[in-house]
């Protein structure tokens, strides 16, 4: 089986490529959204249920499943796929993000990270080779380089060591990875918001011929025009032989840019988030099902979507379940919202196909 | 279409007996249990997984829904069935049993209850009249009399006030309702744990020749012995060509135990319940999913079960969902609850078909 990327298709006047991945759990055909499914679970959706939405790949992070349930459990249910009953693709994080996002009391040094579990106060530390060793017994497909994340706002020189550091971890992750095989082993570009930085780091790590690359630190909340200016500038330095992965972002027009310069792949918690609480992604607009104006509204969400949550229920029921907090209304607004994005992808992906990706979605790209 | 009850078997041995029910939405064989809806949503679970529980029928709550959204938004929707999607049998309650347990500063006379909103603490009145108008707006299959339920532990002659005044408020119901021949309007047998009371309840309300009955205010959290000694004594009482309902009873042996003495219907709380307190219903047992015990146990809850969480995922996933408090975990554990309590009932079916009621279940009707 292995790994293999073939671009069927690309735009004459973008970057923006239709492609088709092939993994050992099956196929996915770019560009595309994944799911997020941090705790082994797309927060409130059974398996059976994520794979109505379109989504062919999805994510689970390596820093969450050490601390709970630890990666021996899942090592002797026989691995992600069959410990959570998700027989496509999964890709796992490296943990480095989490913990330079969510721990506290983190120390960073050459060897790794030392943090303290949110947990139960445990000391852990996680280094290159301990996140590959994890991601190695999780068994996703795809597993994540651990690096070193820098804060927003970080100065050059700053970013200039964290850039050179998750360099060296690279090369570390690669000598610890124990089955390239069976698991991709996906380089991240750092850099900041500093073009040199960026494009010394895409150099390098495309030496090292990857079997897939992605573009780190530029992840919900950021500004778009900081992303923008980022994608358009690394991407297009990442082999095209090799799908390439835009981490954290899944905002419409984010997408369509990222897409534009080459981008393959995307993932971000925003459906699943906005489901729980209460609101809808429409058309690239964000509904809230609280408001009242949806009391009497008895139209789908979007009669165009062919989800379960369009074809077979009403605002106003969605509007009834929210002011009720009954978990069927994040159930079914998560549902909608990942098909939503899912489904973007997928238009975006025909249009390139038929040769009408500027024509579409070009609207996307002007700036506003 | 409208409403007929066929019996296929009886048992020679005892008083159970399996049939069809026919209702304007559906067969319902019998006997068989009834999860319920209380807001028009089987907490957690979509109308497509209620399906492969094999629940014909399910239940809402006419307090619940007065409340929220209103019955008037209902009937916009085209009624329950097409407001929440579920395409089935639906049995509403009268709000009686609500009003009495849990509404604060409740006034009870001839006429009805006035009670203050729980919501926004706006003085509402329910009258016999006001919750068949708001049955009739919701618009289930079967809709339950408005009666008086006396609490626990009350005196005879306390009881006996309230059997009576359950017994006029009938009449009323009965004379307000607009649409006998798409909704069925049972009677519900009440009377304590006073068996004459019951005796003369069941006498009176089986003149009246309605669709069928039901015997109320033996619920959760009774006595066992309490709930034997009553329906055995008033079961046998109803009329064998009209289906027979226990409101609020779902435990095996009470269920073994009412169905051997010609109980048709049961609905109980307690799988969702439980599926939210992270506990699993298997073969009688209650398995507490959250214990260390299961952290490694590969075992589906039932490799017996052919639920869609029995057929995919271990008891050590739920104990991983249920310990992160993920949504998933109480979603897969009320599907399982709710799979395994039907399939009890069908198995049961299953046996009286056969004439093997006693031989199979005949354990369940000892003392113990």
């Amino acid at each position: 089986m292995g790994f293999s990327f073939e671009c069927h298709a690309s735009c004459r006047q973008t970057g923006a490529r239709a492609g088709v991945w092939h993994t050992p759990h099956g196929c996915v055909e770019t560009p595309r959204f994944m799911p997020v499914g941090t705790l082994a679970t797309v927060k409130g959706l059974t398996p059976a249920q994520i794979q109505t939405t379109g989504a062919q790949m999805i994510l689970a992070n390596t820093y969450h499943l050490h601390l709970q349930p630890g990666e021996a459990i899942v090592e002797k249910a026989g691995g992600l796929h069959e410990f959570m009953g998700w027989q496509g693709p999964i890709l796992t994080d490296s943990g480095g993000f989490q913990v330079f996002s969510l721990s506290e009391l983190r120390q960073i040094d050459e060897s790794g990270v030392t943090f303290c579990s949110p947990r139960d106060g445990r000391i852990i530390q996680l280094t290159p080779e301990r996140s590959i060793q994890i991601q190695n017994a999780l068994g996703a497909d795809v597993i994540m380089a651990f690096d070193e994340c820098p804060p927003a706002g970080a100065a050059y020189e700053e970013v200039v060591a964290a850039t050179e550091r998750t360099y060296r971890w690279l090369e570390r992750c690669l000598n610890a990875h124990q089955c390239p095989q069976e698991q991709a082993l996906f380089g991240i570009v750092q850099g900041g918001i500093y073009p040199d930085l960026r494009c010394a780091a895409a150099e390098s790590l495309v030496k090292l011929d990857l079997p897939g690359y992605a573009i780190g630190g530029v992840s919900v909340g950021e500004e778009p025009e900081l992303i923008h200016k980022i994608v358009r500038i690394t991407a297009p330095l990442l082999p095209p032989e090799k799908p390439r992965y835009l981490m954290g972002v899944g905002t419409y027009k984010e997408m369509v840019v990222a897409i534009a310069s080459g981008i393959d792949l995307f993932d971000c918690v925003i459906p699943t988030r906005f489901g729980r609480h209460g609101a809808a992604l429409v058309r690239g607009e964000r509904l809230n099902l609280k408001n009242a104006q949806f009391r009497e509204d008895f139209t789908p969400l979007d009669p165009t979507c062919p989800c379960y949550t369009c074809q077979n229920f009403s605002r106003a029921y969605l509007n009834h379940l929210v002011k009720s907090r009954e978990m069927l209304g994040y159930i079914l607004l998560s549902l909608h919202n990942i098909s939503e994005l899912v489904r973007f992808t997928q238009q975006i992906r025909e249009a390139i196909l038929r040769d009408r990706f500027v024509e579409e979605f070009g609207g996307w790209l002007d700036d506003r």
